[in-house]
């Protein structure tokens, strides 16, 4: 039955790459608008390809580093000769989905400026279906990488399960450092250019958003698309294929006694569970439509009825596919994916909650700015570190039904499965939720061109329509990155001692109490890091953006008549300098995240690496949620001082809002999403590097 | 023996109480300055006292409140009867400590201004003497506690020796309640009304720090009294204690099943080593002086000839302690205090590294103020974040270093033992640390009076000098908190387990894996308090600070003549905002830090409560260094700028600066410290309630 449901799980995929080629050409059908809005468009795809040239050519340097590393540990009997393989297919397939991802954004981001000179809901359909190729480009080559190796592995090679699943682990590992340097990289480019562009633009000159006379204007456009479409494609599809890989091999072990499962069954539920969420993404995403309202209120609710949809076909089928796969004395692990389905839809709303401007704290933060940049600091950062609570004990929560309902407590590494399968059941609806979240960044860069491109003062309040919607929606999104990420990390940790037993048979002496000063120390050290690696890319970000300042700066000094609009801004200079910048700056903290567990390990031993990656967890999660709803708060707080409240636009209220904001740039757009991957990154490092760290270590 | 030595300990006490006695005497003798000085002062005086009245009937309520359930509890038999009256000594000497050392400070503080007047020496010779009086009595009234009890218990009431220990440490519960009561309340009143005076009086009015003119002015100095002196004379009061006891309690079971030494003399080395500290300390704060110099260099070597040879002179003596205390078999327990030592003076450098103004990373940070204050504030932000990575590295070799030098690997008890006397080393020397700390306030203050006073420029830059030169000693004693708290917090956790092994017996299942979800839902619980709690106090901080903020502009705009100095501004009426506000807002974040532990062992269980402490440990003490090095250096590259860089005073890059500051100020003097105290209290409420939580619990 397995290779059946394998099969079937290769035709989901296929079927996620058929429907975003569709929906590809059908974006690429609508008019691009006047001949300024495509030059805008053009330079905008310019940049940003240029950007991923350069950032491939760096990463094809390191993946060919890593590839020998493991080589030369494969040939010395640490690591099985399909890991360096996989581990190099993880990384092509992540960055694949951004490049895919990105091309589709910069050319519909003019495409959707001028749908929007027609009606608010035209615009939202070329920029969801773009947003929709990126979401199903996701899904389907995550599925892809999977299959294929699942049917080689099993069917060509003929590898024992235990062996397959172990592999395919690996280009997990793959996926999540092309992930990081995705997401840092992009991340900093973004944030970078934002920040420079408009910390003079905005509060220096006076001039508005998206003015052609900044000259960090197309910088900031690219960024859009290099941060919030390439970065987050590589990103999504990480946590996709991290949750289904560590599912997996979880799923081995926990069946491995039982007698009435073949264990491979086990294997085989996340990956046919995916499966069945891109149908149902694909239904859900019929669902996206409305009439010609312009209402935000009608739209919004088009597109929760897709997602909502989505999530509860999903509910329903997960049912008789746990039941005939698993039978029925494992039904729990059913209510095991529902209760991750649940936990992500309610970190979701709640992640909205502290950071919409439709609810108080947001309402409350914004007030702050009227006592200066001081005051709406200290209050985001409250707002921020207060917000943790609620995600906590939802995930806690989450994560003690997962565990219970799938026997955790009579056989732990069931409930272990249960577990990693609850961040199976959050994200199989990817596809839909990634779509209703890939848009915004179109919208975003559809509203740069109609400033740009001078069209009518209509469509800039639709593209921020969309925009603003998209900030609602990226906030359920990002619900689901974070609590993914948390479980899924869980799961990884336990892979990774079941990965120690396996690479160290009888001479291993876990010792896994929090009072063995091992595990002890490599707690300190992986709560630590969270905060380490949001330092370094935020720093990353605040020396990248100052030089912008500088140069838009000097621009603005030195190039006659920009000002006055008579002549035009080198816009090319600043995108040079966010690639030069982003591309030098991703490299510290995406090699500190690779090194650091295998260091750790090699001090430490093995008990200390799972200390270190339940330290980082822990105050990863935190980290990420604390940031990500700073970040959100501020942003909207601005926002909605914007649209008139507190003196609105150009009110010191305003440029208090405007601090608060740049500063939450880097929190919700570099460091946060970021933390999300490392964390993941650190015990997918610590699997690889097993067999080395069981055979070499200090204490 | 130990009953000699415990009278030794209680002779330390006494010399300690009766140095500080003369100290203050000899403070007391020199001359208040001119009237308007002694007028300023008694105001001062009179703000500070007026709030700790307060504040102690709010906290006669809870000491109270909490004795009448402790006692309910005693007669449920979850507790022996000895314990309410434990906590309440502890909380009654806590207070006490932070009662004494701020009347000594503010009447110090006139002197030292008027001190000042002659030279620089002079000013220090007071401040310094004021400073002695507050960090002996500390160490006396801790000692006088601890050997009282222990005599009493031991000789009166005739205790075995487990019991001894674990009823002393539940004073420690009373005086970490204490401790962040006047922490959390002293650090909000002195924030709220230095953010406050800041905010409107420098920033928007343009007027010079510390003008009479500024209605917030005496509230800002009544502050730094209330939560510079008394708020942390409490806390270290719990620091100094609660490592002693910590260690008392390890000793106990470390060496119960050893023949040849009697595990009573364990018990007695940490009280001897505090003992010795006191007399180590007397003779290095004679060594504290100079000669008429005015070189900040020549004066910090004065300083710190002091604190060295009390060190030195430590770690000379704690090796025939050990010897013979213990016998030479366990010698290595003395390299175990020589780590902490070293470890208290490495943070403490480190601190001063990334926090002082001579040194590049709080150089670089000023110079991002010259982007604005986006750019400060997310520099500041990273700074803090990334140097975290140091401290951690130190306490984890020093907590390896203890644990394996005390025979941690062959009896994991002794090892924890030793990581309990690593904490106790670090503050054997408070006595003269806490001088040096201390006397930074009053030297604050006295620049203040100089200031309002109106007295030579010549004084006040003398004031200023001696205040910076505070500043460099603080950073110092915070990495002596910051570390022994992380150690003592660990030392606790022990205790908590041990404590449950006691009162369960056979009933307990103690599994301390991460793997196990309980304690890693606790992890995650525990990681997320320091936010929370983080979060609390400084949004209080805000709102208060707002108040004033409000306050201050009415009286500017409605008082008329103030700003030309015709009219006197209503100090009253800001220095009683500042008391309501603190007073009500130090409630729900102290009242969170003793329910939290209970409700998770109620539902988690025990394992679930270890968890959560080894997870607020980890991601309080890395939140700790984050918050506490990110506020220094701000204040530091502020005061750098206004020593005439990028601009100087009244410069864009000094407005920046001065936003920075304020956000700074929470972090650094509320948020930061006050973590320290929390993840010592945790523990501390879950020793105590270990036997409810051990009959009692859900999961």
């Amino acid at each position: 039955m397995d290779n059946t449901l394998a099969l079937l799980t290769l035709c989901g995929s296929v079927i996620a790459l058929l429907f975003a080629f569709t929906r590809a050409r059908k974006v690429l059908k609508f008019s691009q608008g006047t001949d300024q809005m495509k030059k805008i468009s053009a330079s905008i795809h310019q940049g940003a390809m240029a950007y991923l040239r350069r950032q491939y050519r760096i990463l094809i340097i390191f993946f060919a580093g890593m590839f020998l590393i493991l080589l030369i540990m494969a040939a010395l009997g640490f690591l099985t000769w399909y890991v360096p393989f996989a581990f190099v297919t993880g990384g092509f397939f992540s960055g694949l989905s951004g490049f895919v991802g990105m091309q589709i954004a910069t050319r519909a981001n003019a495409r959707t400026a001028a749908a929007c000179q027609k009606g608010l809901n035209k615009g939202l359909n070329v920029a969801f279906s773009a947003g929709s190729v990126m979401g199903f480009t996701v899904v389907g080559l995550g599925l892809l990488d999977i299959s294929i190796w699942y049917l080689l592995l099993r069917l060509v090679f003929k590898l024992p399960v235990e062996e397959i699943t172990s592999t395919m682990l690996t280009f997990g590992m793959g996926a999540s450092s092309m992930a990081l340097f995705a997401r840092v990289g992009g991340g900093i480019y973004t944030k970078a250019a934002d920040v420079g562009a408009d910390l003079v633009g905005k509060v220096e000159a006076g001039i508005p958003e998206d003015d052609p006379r900044n000259p960090a204007v197309i910088a900031d456009n690219v960024g859009d698309n290099v941060g919030d479409v390439a970065g987050m494609g590589a990103d999504l599809y990480e946590s996709y294929v991290g949750s289904i890989l560590s599912a997996c091999s979880l799923g081995v072990i926990a069946f491995s006694q039982i007698e009435s499962v073949n264990n491979i069954n086990a294997v085989i539920i996340p990956m046919v569970l995916a499966a069945v969420g891109v149908i149902a993404s694909i239904i859900g995403s019929f669902l996206v439509k409305t009439g010609e309202s312009t209402d935000q209120g009608t739209l919004l609710k088009a597109l929760r009825r897709g997602t909502n949809t989505s999530a509860i076909l999903i509910a329903v089928v997960a049912f008789p596919i746990v039941w005939f796969v698993l039978g029925r004395q494992f039904i729990g692990i059913y209510f095991a994916i529902l209760a991750g389905l649940v936990a992500g839809v309610l970190i979701g709303f709640f992640t909205e909650y502290f950071t919409s401007d439709t609810y108080k704290p947001t309402k409350n933060l914004a007030e702050k700015s009227l006592t200066g940049s001081a005051t709406i600091i200290i209050g985001g950062l409250s707002l921020g570190m207060l917000s943790t609570a609620v995600p906590i004990i939802i995930i806690a929560v989450c994560v003690m039904a997962a565990y219970g309902f799938s026997g955790g407590f009579e056989s732990a590494t069931q409930g272990l499965y249960g577990i990693a399968l609850a961040a199976v059941g959050m994200l199989s609806t990817l596809g839909i939720t990634l779509a209703t979240d890939a848009y915004g960044p179109i919208a975003d860069n559809a509203g740069g061109i109609a400033e740009m491109a001078g069209l009518d003062a209509e469509v800039r309040k639709r593209t921020d329509a969309l925009d603003s919607l998209g900030n609602t929606t990226a906030a359920t999104g990002k619900g689901f990155a974070i609590g993914s990420a948390a479980l899924t990390a869980l799961a990884l940790i336990a892979s990774y001692v079941e990965k120690v037993q396996e690479v160290g048979g009888d001479s291993i002496v876990l010792d896994m109490s929090v009072m063995n000063p091992a595990v002890l120390i490599g707690l300190f050290i992986g709560a630590c890091l969270p905060f380490i690696f949001a330092a370094l890319t935020m720093s990353s970000v605040g020396r990248a953006a100052q030089s912008i300042v500088v140069e838009v700066r000097r621009q603005f000094r030195e190039i006659k008549g920009l000002m006055e609009g008579k002549a035009e801004a080198d816009y090319r200079t600043c995108v040079d300098i966010c690639t030069k910048a982003s591309l030098k700056e991703m490299i510290l903290p995406t090699l500190l995240a690779i090194v650091t567990p295998i260091v750790v390990g090699l001090v430490l031993g093995y008990n200390g690496v799972i200390g270190m990656l339940a330290g980082s967890t822990a105050a990863g999660f935190v980290m990420a949620v604390f940031m990500s709803n700073a970040g959100g708060a501020w942003d909207n707080a601005k926002k909605y001082i914007e649209s008139g409240h507190h003196g609105g636009k150009g009110s010191e209220a305003h440029k208090a809002a405007v601090v608060g904001d740049t500063v939450g740039d880097p929190f919700k757009d570099t460091s946060g999403p970021s933390i999300n991957i490392l964390i993941k990154l650190l015990s997918m490092v610590s699997i690889v590097f097993a067999a080395l760290v069981v055979n070499f270590h200090i204490f």
